[in-house]
């Protein structure tokens, strides 16, 4: 397995203007693996309850994600449901919690994923994305970590020590600026890469993520404009699993490689947020991602007139010079 | 005169994260035709009260912007004060709005500006938008418009007439929502589009901008992430001042040329943000801006991997094809 990944699989109840569906497959673990599952064989380390039912895990296996390290457990399957904004589809409001499980969750891995050179650790208690670290054999190329404020404001020490171990942080803007204490979304990226990880991408949702490197430059990729929103649960782990889904294909892991990566994984978040669960995600055809990818590429292409050349300035001899 | 603008000039006082100021230079005609006054000869077209101070109105003939046409009337200056979000700089409240000589503004033309082939009818009164482009001797080459929620809500029937006469149409996503009655954005977009204009730019403040066009090909300009965000007010004049600007000088007024356009907006937009009033888009020389923009194709630079050459498929014999 090249690339491995750790978070949860969930039921989720999900309203949104566009409709609602009821204990749906969900869960970060499960619309990351299936999004990298396009592009690099990916392992699932999770827990689900005995009420999992085979034709959830039939779509894991479908698409070729190993699942030997997908514990079932005696109890309910982690269940979440929320209710997306009329107004404005990006805020939502989380009506219900059950752990169920995964409250449990104590991830252990097998001897046939402790190699695996690219780990994601999805968005759960950073003491167990410490702990799963620790039981990788040897130090893996890339480690990319998401998490949330949940964790940020109640776990804040043990976060920074998974940060500090990172390579790759996802957030969105507000968990950028409020874990690094900083209201400007450019310092607090700066703030975070001082800790350590070569690259914090922040996820922007409708409007795309900005990739934030040590060197100090700075990459915008676009998102991809839909005329149907249906759901936008998942996306930021359909994100991440074509980003690191990308990167494990490729080992393509300078900045040029990081830009493709979140150009490729704004793609996969895209066609999460086209239906409920990972209908969508799900089925998708090689030619269905290639025609996105390049109207991503048609959609933030430019030729910039001021390489080499003059820019148009006035020339009716106003005063602004130099 | 290449380029026209028909605006606002106004006295501005404003609340923000980084501080505050009190009846400092403002208004959309301001804003825009300093912005502009880089690339293009450009006429203002606006009212003041006899308050109206002399320092003021050199600032804008150090840009050699033509106040020819800027009216002088009894009573005092248009006067805006307003509060920024301090969890969210994007967001505002007005506090006070006092019309004063601009509640009677009523545009007249002198023969000199009747001929200009580029204009910007900024955020007025769309009776009064009307009224400008019917005193214009001929057609312009190129008409673009900026309006508000207030106008879509108050004047809607107005307002789509002159929707109707516009080649380009500037508005944030809310209005282009709202006005279209359609809360999808690309098919909100779509409507407008229909209705005659070539090109709906939806501002999105620190989001960038996104350019839809009458072909159906999409646009994704993204803004220059700042260190230092002082004062959004004049942003997106700053931007529409660049854009008319660049075409003015250029009359590149293709798909290509907008989009060049889009990004030029975008350095202007983030030079106004950067100080209160038009001190920093005031004061810029010309290698500051060439510089930023220059940041601008850095910034959205990718490499596609992706044309003519085979994605990074997985290549382990899993199912996924075609």
């Amino acid at each position: 397995m090249s690339l491995l990944v750790v978070g949860s699989v969930a039921y989720d109840s999900v309203d949104t203007p566009a409709g609602r569906c009821s204990e749906a497959l969900g869960g970060s673990a499960v619309y990351f693996s299936i999004a990298s599952s396009y592009f690099a064989p990916t392992s699932l380390v999770g827990v689900v309850g005995q009420d999992f039912r085979d034709e959830h895990l039939r779509i894991l296996k479908e698409h070729s994600v190993d699942t030997a390290n997908l514990e079932v457990r005696p109890g309910r399957t982690f269940r979440w449901s929320g209710v997306y904004g009329a107004e404005d589809v990006n805020t939502r409001d989380t009506l219900d919690t059950q752990l169920n499980v995964f409250a449990d969750f104590s991830p252990r891995l097998s001897p046939e994923v402790v190699r695996a050179p690219y780990l994601f650790l999805a968005n759960i208690d950073p003491e167990l994305q410490i702990d799963v670290l620790a039981q990788m054999e040897s130090r893996p190329r890339l480690v990319a970590l998401d998490t949330m404020d949940f964790w940020i404001d109640g776990k804040r020490e043990l976060l920074e020590r998974a940060v500090r171990s990172a390579d790759v942080l996802f957030m969105d803007a507000g968990e950028t600026r409020s874990f690094a204490g900083e209201p400007n979304l450019v310092r607090a990226a700066e703030a975070i890469l001082a800790l350590g990880p070569t690259a914090v991408v922040v996820k922007r949702g409708e409007h795309g993520s900005l990739l934030f490197f040590e060197d100090g430059s700075v990459f915008s990729a676009p998102a991809f404009p839909l005329r149907n929103v249906v759901d936008p649960t998942g996306a930021g782990d359909s994100f991440a699993g074509g980003f690191l889904g990308y990167l494990s294909a490729t080992h393509d892991l300078n900045g040029d490689g990081l830009r493709r990566a979140a150009v490729v994984g704004s793609v996969m978040g895209s066609f999460a947020v086209e239906s409920f669960s990972t209908d969508r995600i799900g089925s998708l055809t090689r030619t269905e991602i290639r025609t996105r990818l390049e109207a991503m590429t048609e959609l933030s292409r430019f030729l910039p007139l001021w390489e080499g050349e003059a820019l148009p300035w006035r020339t009716d001899g106003a005063s602004m010079e130099n």
